[in-house]
């Protein structure tokens, strides 16, 4: 059984049972973010989140296991194709150089760690259309001299 | 006079003066990264803000003509080599598909917009380590059918 | 069941019947290219949508909640290699710039959107030789300043 | 003198003239996409073309020949990163298949040519915010047998 | 069935019957180049031509409305390995701005078209060891200006 | 003095003269497609043609050493974007692959040369419009065993 | 049967068999270098050759017909990884320039034939530690002019 | 002075007096195939053969010290497009695998060393055309197991 | 039975019988991190190894022949996406240049082999955050003259 | 004055003064890993760091001030030519996926970071050829869960 077997049950039990993102996350107790990360196969979940999704979502229990492997981050598009995610890579392009400005500017040399990391997505309401809110927040890890 | 040559002239007025972005944002009126966004010449400024941008820098009078003229966005990395860059590219990797998910599952099929958009860059507190804070908040917009 | 599948299903049908792109987009009430598009998985229906389509084409019930899934676009190829897409991925090489500039001329800074988008491809008489009409319609979307 | 330095000349003129691409079109009796493309350098302009440019924009005698001389299209970035110019490769990336398939249902197995070509754009209004309208159109051209 | 279905039972019958190219292109009529580029999928064929093939080679009758399909042209590698096809490559690179510059000297700006096009390939005797002779023919196609 | 200037040099005397390729082929005894590429600094010129050369151009004497010097071949563009150059990268997609075969049906395993190698252009005349015809002749050489 | 099926046939007969490829070579009377590559596919073998590996490797009398086939040859990675394959491409990044040179201040503008070309593999003794030699031998093409 | 410009040095030097590379070669008392290298900045000369290079092409004393740094080794084409060079890459690509097996089968796991190397380039006599002949030679490196 | 299939069984094994690699490695009598390499099929076991592995982890005996096999190193990925692996490729980009001239300053023109080369990865304890340390050693290869 | 700038200047008082990269280090109080790589503009210097290595290198004042900026990490090779940092990414490509494993297993997911990452090289004396040693340690981060 491999990551991609589990998310592939999860997908199916999601759909059988018309839980969103936002249910099932709440029902294991974590973000919405970090859940379905998880269960796409890019994070690894801690022993009793995992065990707290194969009950959720009626999975065998075998996947519990297979959540908690430590997972090899791939993507293939170095580009990414799909215009909501391109979007993205876009901001990183356009404002890439002015986040690490200012980041910098504030706290030195360094960076925003992607490891120490976590993201929230909301919605918020707006008479000109409703807008997508992301929030991301890591921990700033400074560059050592030695 | 380019874009590239009031870019130069701000950088160095900035280091004469002694002034950070938040400065020099906060006299012009307009967040830091805009502001900054504007000044590398990734964004174009309205003619006020150009003006104010000319007075508070002591920049030549020509100078508020360029900062007005639309940019042709160019980055030249497909693949940004930069640490602090290549973590935010990091996280579109990691995150993308989670992040179009959400949006998608919220909102229907459409995507974040990134041209009616706007970001927030601060620093949180945290006695583990401070943490930067980046806000992304950008317009829904949805698929046309026709 | 995949998208994959639904528009194997769909293209088999259109061989059976001997319907046109014209004849199926009439049928379910939308135009040639969204009808196209959307069989081929790169674009979403609407329910009422992908109801109709079942109905016409004879697909199985199932057929109708995978054409309302959101798609993952994607395309392998950056540079096109087919000649009658690739002569389309030239023009944007060619007349990128000049439509940017014209744009951007008449509205302001910003963009074509390509999601609140649409398209009609029609033929147009001509003692020279028949010609092949593209129009596009998006809706303007100006950048921020904040 | 080259193409490049006829470019930096008529953007100059421009500047200084105060006059719009579609005032310049006017003036030498052509569009405003061919106008620009040819100022830009990507397309050739006849001799009585040529001259009315120089003339219109107040060019040394020599651009006229420069003008007329048959360019090297060459465009560097193949995935281009500007906004704007990307929206049209997205397009592209999208609906090239489409466009494909309804071109040939239409006319048999073929082309719209990149070469025997014409575009506008114009601005369309909508009360939900203005539209830009992109007109192609290109002579198809059918494959051989021999 | 699949184009890739069609070419593995001409190639299967092909080998049986010890036929030729030039051979299959004969009982055809249409030319060796020709015949085997539909053969491989890469140009579709007229029905007359699709039918005497199936004939010819001993088909399935479905075999022949797959010959007339219209092919989607794709290659893989941008620069070519086999080394009797890269010489070809290499050729477009150094002879390329040659072949350009000659074309435009005599017809005016524009190309030769690779759609209204025909090729072929025949040996021609030599002392000094034989040689390959290849002939392309396309019509010369102007830019337009408007 | 390097090949590039050179070519700066015949092109700067083709101008003031008003030679064709055509014109200058002749005055030196070879082909127009070589003598171009061989102006472009993609051959090497024997003696007496650099000679040649030098005094139908009105060149400086240096200018024939440089001539005969052995080039070092480069073209930046792994594909072409130039329209009239991309139409032949196409053709070595689309037909490389029969173009090899129908080789090695008549003269065994090996490829054409492009080293021994000719190419002609000429004008076709054609009452649906004029033709081109590229004529390139290669050496057959059969790959060794041993 | 394809080159593949034959290449795993070959591999198992001779890991069976225990023989080397010297042994293989010698029995089929032929070097080992082209004797290996053409039981990888990469060479076709003429017909006596053919039925001589298929009688000294015991494998089933089509396999002969396919090793005379002519290989169509690819290879996938533009810049190889395995480090015993990619130090012959650093020689050639490293030294290519220099064999260019002193091939042509030899023979003239011109190459060493890839195609008309052989090579041996032997073991150098050295006191300092044992040396592989390759030796390569291959015909000079010189340019033509025409 | 950097070794760009001691190359250039050289080659003019090399013009002005006539000398082959072989003579250069022998003057310093090493291989042809070393002395361009090092000369075209490639390889690092040993004190001695610098300062004998600088007087055998009377060289500023200064150019004794350049030869003797340490290069970086940078190509910018990773696949090599001069025809001579290109061949070498295509035997790579072609007999690498071949190369790999048989120097493995010989001496066990490890690779040819590309830095503890060596190679000469030498012409052959044939009546059907001399041949180039490449002979390179570099110690075996055995893998480690720890 | 391919190197796969032996990485396949002995992952599995190591699942089953919740060994750590430093258990295998210790119980075969080599280093972790060779002892993972070999498993992973990217090192050849010498015979007593192998069988020893085979032994350890239960496999069938067939898999001692496959583990001695010599592999072909592949790596898919020219830039990793993991972040655990991309943070060694971003460190050679930083510090590549760096380590080189170290080593070169203390030992001469030359390479850090990683043929002849091993590697210990080792926790260290620190109030800080425990840290990974990673040791190198690689035999120094002096560039040759000859 | 840019980075650029002053490490010219740095190198050229180095090789004026004949320090090696450790004396620099030493007589700034540093290790010389990170000296060197500061000084090539890939690391940014505390202040009393900078104005050492003014003192010491007799650099102008202001160089003092370019030392300190935050670098942006710029390398132009995605895969490395030079033999010696080549060398280092084939480690990467090789032990990449083990060193992922080992630090994994004995962690937990995370990775070893390389910001807060410090460096030391040294030579180790081997009857058998000195070896080359390169000790890495960076704070392991393990991922969030949030």
């Amino acid at each position: 059984m491999t990551k991609e077997d589990v998310t592939e049950m999860i997908l199916s039990a999601k759909r059988t049972t018309g839980m969103k993102w936002e249910d099932i996350a709440e029902k294991i107790g974590m973000s919405p973010v970090w859940t379905h990360s998880a269960a796409m196969g890019m994070n690894a979940m801690p022993k009793d989140k995992a065990e707290a999704m194969v009950s959720v979502m009626g999975l065998p229990q075998e996947a519990a296991l297979v959540l908690q492997e430590y997972p090899t981050k791939i993507w293939e598009q170095a580009v990414p194709t799909d215009p909501c995610v391109y979007r993205l890579y876009e901001i990183v392009g356009v404002y890439g150089p002015t986040i690490k400005t200012l980041i910098q500017e504030e706290f030195g040399d360094g960076i925003m760690s992607a490891i120490d990391f976590d993201m929230q997505i909301t919605r918020v309401a707006n008479p000109k259309g409703d807008r997508v809110k992301i929030e991301m927040s890591g921990k700033f890890l400074g560059y050592n001299s030695w």
